[in-house]
């Protein structure tokens, strides 16, 4: 009876202790270790730091309305106006063949893409969206700030950056003040706290570790010294923003910003070895067929015949797709009609080296096509693209550079867009090369810029310079005009029939209207870039 | 006789006549229409400003050597150390479950991706590539710029803007300075002209429309009117950089920078009529599949129970792929295991709704999958990506969230990548969500933003996290666990015998190292992104 006690005794204990351990391990592995703080990141306006800038700034000078000026029209005339006007050249020679010698500039308002029955709507809709889009983008960075006259601080207007929820020194800051028997600054922050790295003789702390932080002393050596070691550590995340810090003395303040980031992770390819450009390692070709694979076939035959093993990525949109194979082939099949820059962006998507050359199916690589011109500009430079020339059956060879420019309109009717045949300079060192914004369809490339920038597959038939609008301010384009592909004949010729395929390749290629409004090239212009207006020679 | 000169005078007169034509309009078309200037965009180390800069700022105090202080440990350990060390967490209670309990960090040196062999080359193509990569991402914008104190000049600091080859006036000037005879300020430029837009009266000007400009006047008022009227034109095209601004007067001198940019073309997407969330105009199911058409057809059945008209579009690498069909279904075909990362940069890359939603194959849609809440949440907050939660077949939920940080290295070496299962704050408004870094493979973002940062197609295998290593400082990422989907089994039963397929897939899935290092995920963090160490628990 003692043992059946005594093993039942046993097992209870046992029993009790490890019911004990599981509840200890579940409490400590559900016990808070921190406390979360909760962070607001709905979108709302800008931060109210702006009413403080308009306070600040001087008064313009009661005498200044009283003194004359001449206004000097070559250079007033260059100033924005109040919203853009959406027109052409009017006039000019109306000769045949004027529009080619001396091409006219024409204007499009871009809603006209919209039937009057939906425009309203539209209206309302991307204005909505552009306001969200307003809130997300905005950055206490780009906030004016003008540093006063006469101030006895000394601080940094500039160049001061924190990783996320990370400590920094505040570097430059001092107090070059008259003698007093007492110094006093002070600090305000808002999406973190101040503290001091090191505590200096002399000088009080009050709210290290806070938001708003007071330094005071005597002796102006020490405070100065105290400023050297002033940390600031941001608090509330978010990846990309800044804080407003005000930096106060008695009868003074500056503001200045700290940025507040990840720093840029590179994105580095593998080139190859050493010595002269390895093409196959360092190029993809890109392109994208519907319907022409004997066409197809004529360009990877010309690219096999002076790039063997280079890779070439084929996106393929046709209704009853062929098989396309061979070594270093990639054969992409997509639903049938899908588009032409859905195609494009699936093409670049798949790209794995450090460029990619676009090509259209139907060009044809000759001697004169040396790509290794092309990676040299690249490899050598700061562009990220660069076009080449493509030359038709006549010989008339072609580099399309245009210049892209926006004139800023009024909000709720959106900028105007200006595209010119033009370009801006000369590049030194490639005295067969210019930079533009637009070049054509031929064109070697950073396949990380590339793919940031993207091809919209919104855009199914008809487009070309929308890619460069998309990339306006991130791509750095040139063109070249010594890289030259050839171009397989468009012209039809009266006596040659069309094929079946020739003919559902037309109709899609210049298609009647789409149905979806805000796919089309300008309905697209109007919606997703929020213009009111293209104009263009 | 007469009248055969008269007829082939006349034919000679016409002649002549249309060839001077010719000859004119020949000339007028070739007429150079303005003199090119050539821009140097070779790439090279910064530039000379940042010199001045340091003879700037002014020389310590002689006397605060001499002045004590006592560092404060808890702040100056938070400061950056000169490197970062490859380490993790050692010791800790060594129980079974210790791991899954209390995870311990594990330290892990990226450069034993490469063989020994070839780890000395790699060294030195990454640190050429990374080179090229910092020149270009180089930007005045950054540099550290220091407010003198006592200065008679008042100047803009920060939030002067320029597009690209246009003018503006620069805000902000004003002198503040003793009575004297004569008041004299000038201005350095570098990638533009100053000038004026009106000329005051009493105001000399000397330089304008060149890099150089001086305003000098007896009359204080006036000089400080004529400042208003000062403008800057960027004539050196870039599109997106910065011209360091040199302003100065006897004795101070200030500097700012004026930013020379396209400002951001907006992305904006319809969204469908007014009213409720329409999920099938504003979503698209992105997923990807390998050898799993019976689990994705699972996947599909279960979406059309919820959602019976929202694309999906499917990305494919399977050997001999079936065909998948439906309404709303997008289904591309691969070239045979082109690999996880390059499947889904296709997916997305195909996607023209606002947001897209990634799945994996082997999910299940149930009731608790509200795609309404997700939207809910990036409509009304500055998230761009928001993770649900995945149930096992256990009841197992997880969210998978993570925060990434970097921490500086010595530039030869890299950073240090850390990350770890942990979120930053809740969101104010959303009590099951969170603010994080990574979330699972199951979630709702904004479409620009993912095409914008990309899956990387090099990454073949097995890999999740690059993904948001790669958007870090770009994707605002949060995590939301009430919103559901289920995860088709993993568990491996005993008794059900492993298909065909089932085993190709594990053979793909979990593959043995592959032959080009830069291309498994540690190589790839070492050479792309230029780490040296990745810590995580």
């Amino acid at each position: 009876m003692e043992f059946f006690r005594m093993r039942s005794l046993r097992k209870t204990v046992l029993l009790a202790i490890v019911a004990s351990v599981v509840l200890v391990v579940a409490l400590l592995h559900s016990w808070p270790t921190r406390a979360y703080t909760t962070v607001d990141v709905r979108q709302r306006p800008g931060p109210i730091v702006e009413r403080h800038l308009e306070e600040r700034l001087p008064e313009p000078d009661q005498r200044s309305t009283n003194i004359a000026y001449r206004l000097k029209e070559s250079v007033a005339g260059l100033l924005a106006r109040n919203g853009c006007v959406c027109e052409g050249e009017s006039g000019g020679v109306n000769l045949p063949f004027a529009q080619l010698l001396f091409p006219r500039v024409s204007a499009h308002p871009l809603h006209t893409a919209f039937d009057a029955s939906e425009l309203e709507e539209m209206k309302r809709r991307r204005a909505k969206e552009y306001q969200g889009f307003q809130m997300r983008s905005q950055t206490p960075v780009d906030m004016l700030i003008v540093a006063e006259a006469n101030n006895p601080l000394q601080y940094p207007t500039q160049g001061v950056e924190v990783r996320p929820l990370k400590t920094i020194l505040i570097p430059g800051l001092a107090l070059q003040d008259l003698p007093r028997e007492l110094y006093t600054v002070n600090f305000t922050s808002t999406l973190g706290v101040l503290n001091v790295a090191a505590e200096v003789e002399g000088v009080k702390v009050k709210g290290d570790g806070e938001m708003h932080m007071t330094l005071m002393s005597s002796l102006l050596p020490n405070l100065n010294r105290q400023l050297q070691f002033v940390s600031y550590t941001n608090t509330l995340f978010h990846p990309s923003t800044a804080d407003t810090v005000q930096f106060e003395t008695e009868g003074h303040q500056a503001m200045f910003t700290i940025k507040i980031r990840h720093r840029v992770t590179p994105k580095l390819y593998n080139t190859g070895p050493k010595g002269e450009y390895n093409i196959s390692a360092l190029v993809t070709i890109a392109t994208k067929t519907f319907l022409r694979y004997d066409k197809l076939q004529d360009l990877i035959d010309s690219v096999r015949r002076y790039y063997p093993t280079v890779t070439i990525v084929i996106a393929d949109d046709s209704e009853n797709p062929k098989t396309v194979s061979g070594p270093y082939i990639e054969h992409y099949i997509m639903p049938f009609g899908k588009g032409w820059f859905a195609g494009r962006n699936l093409a670049v998507s798949q790209v794995t080296t450090k460029y990619l050359l676009w090509v259209d199916d139907d060009f044809i690589f000759t001697a004169n096509t040396k790509l290794e011109k092309l990676v040299d500009v690249l490899e050598k430079t700061t562009l990220d693209l660069v076009g080449g020339a493509v030359r038709e059956a006549t010989g008339y060879t072609a580099t399309y550079r245009q210049t892209i420019s926006i004139e800023q309109g009024e909000e709720e009717e959106g900028d105007c867009l200006h595209m010119r045949r033009a370009f801006h300079h000369i590049i030194q060192g490639f005295p067969n090369c210019v930079v533009t914004d637009g070049v054509i369809n031929f064109f070697l490339a950073r396949t990380d810029k590339v793919q940031q920038v993207g091809f919209d597959p919104r855009l199914a038939r008809v487009a070309h310079l929308e890619f460069f609008i998309d990339g306006l301010g991130s791509l750095h384009v040139g063109s070249c005009d010594d890289v030259i592909v050839n171009h397989a004949t468009k012209i039809k010729l009266p006596w040659v029939s069309q094929s079946e395929s020739d003919k559902t390749y037309a109709k899609f290629r210049y298609p009647p209207a789409s149905s979806d409004a805000t796919h089309t090239k300008n309905g697209l212009l109007y919606f997703k870039n929020h213009f009111q207006c293209l104009t263009h020679n």
